[in-house]
């Protein structure tokens, strides 16, 4: 018999952050939440940081996830928004570390890559693929709660695959393991 | 009669993260407490932001500050560090955020500029004149610490001269107000 497992999926931002709780029991896999953490209504930096670290703390409280799969681009147009969006990832893993519960990360392309086959597929696409795959009743309207759904269901398809830790230890094995997401 | 204030400071980093708490009555000032959150010795990633999150909620939780400043560079050498540094701002903020202390940023020159008079100030004079100001016994020895507390008393110094509140409300007012950060 194959244990349950939980898994919060996150995609931080600081303009909307995307979340997604998926439950497997190993053969059956079934959505519990997907939603978005609206930010755009909030002026203040802090404040909006603030609502994804509470609201992030909040899931975590209500679904007791096993483990938590962030979206996490790893190159970006310029230092001003890789140091905002390192914040906005940053309060996100801190209601994670709080809980101790274990944080794994995937770029962009290797999500696409496990929900449709394609690391260049659209977020329709996706949100197309997740609706077969959980039996949605409808396609997922707010792209970005797909995107925290997808990396939830990108976790679970390769931690059932893969091996059984392949988090990369330090920061430099992750850009080791990752060398083309420097470019 | 001037209310007390606590301040604490904290200069985020991977390698370390240094923090000072410091007291006013509004006459005198005095250093309650300074060290460093040395994460030179793990190696994970999340372990290291794992311990400046809870060590920063400790020291929110032992202290009870009223504000918290933060050191925060607003340019950096390349996409990859300022992410890794928007983490270690986030987890510490993170804290702050959790228990509604309100947070300001200064800028390294801006801290070193307050404390000594001069933006380009090394460290160590740095060091020399906190430990004037705030008659130590001894010159901090661990420099990172001594950034912590240097933060801490320049929202000090600019909080008492300043107007009340002049936190840039949104990122975009921060960036207007600090052009040469973008340099």
């Amino acid at each position: 018999m194959k244990k349950e497992r939980i898994i919060l999926g996150i995609d931080p931002g600081t303009t909307a952050t995307g979340y997604g709780v998926v439950k497997t029991d190993g053969t059956k896999t079934e959505m519990l939440v997907m939603g978005i953490i609206d930010l755009k209504k909030y002026n203040d930096h802090y404040t909006k940081l603030k609502h994804i670290f509470e609201r992030t703390l909040q899931l975590i409280d209500e679904f007791h996830p096993d483990e938590m799969a962030l979206e996490a681009p790893f190159y970006g147009k310029n230092v001003q928004s890789m140091l905002k969006l390192g914040r906005a990832q940053g309060v996100s893993m801190a209601a994670g570390l709080y809980r101790s519960v274990p944080i794994f990360e995937y770029a962009p392309r290797k999500v696409k890559q496990a929900i449709t086959g394609n690391g260049n597929a659209s977020k329709e696409q996706v949100a197309g693929m997740l609706k077969s795959l959980l039996n949605l009743r409808e396609l997922p309207t707010q792209l970005d709660a797909s995107d925290g759904l997808a990396v939830a269901m990108c976790h679970l398809f390769k931690k059932d695959v893969g091996p059984d830790d392949d988090k990369p230890k330090t920061w430099k094995a992750f850009i080791n393991q990752n060398p083309k997401r420097l470019g």
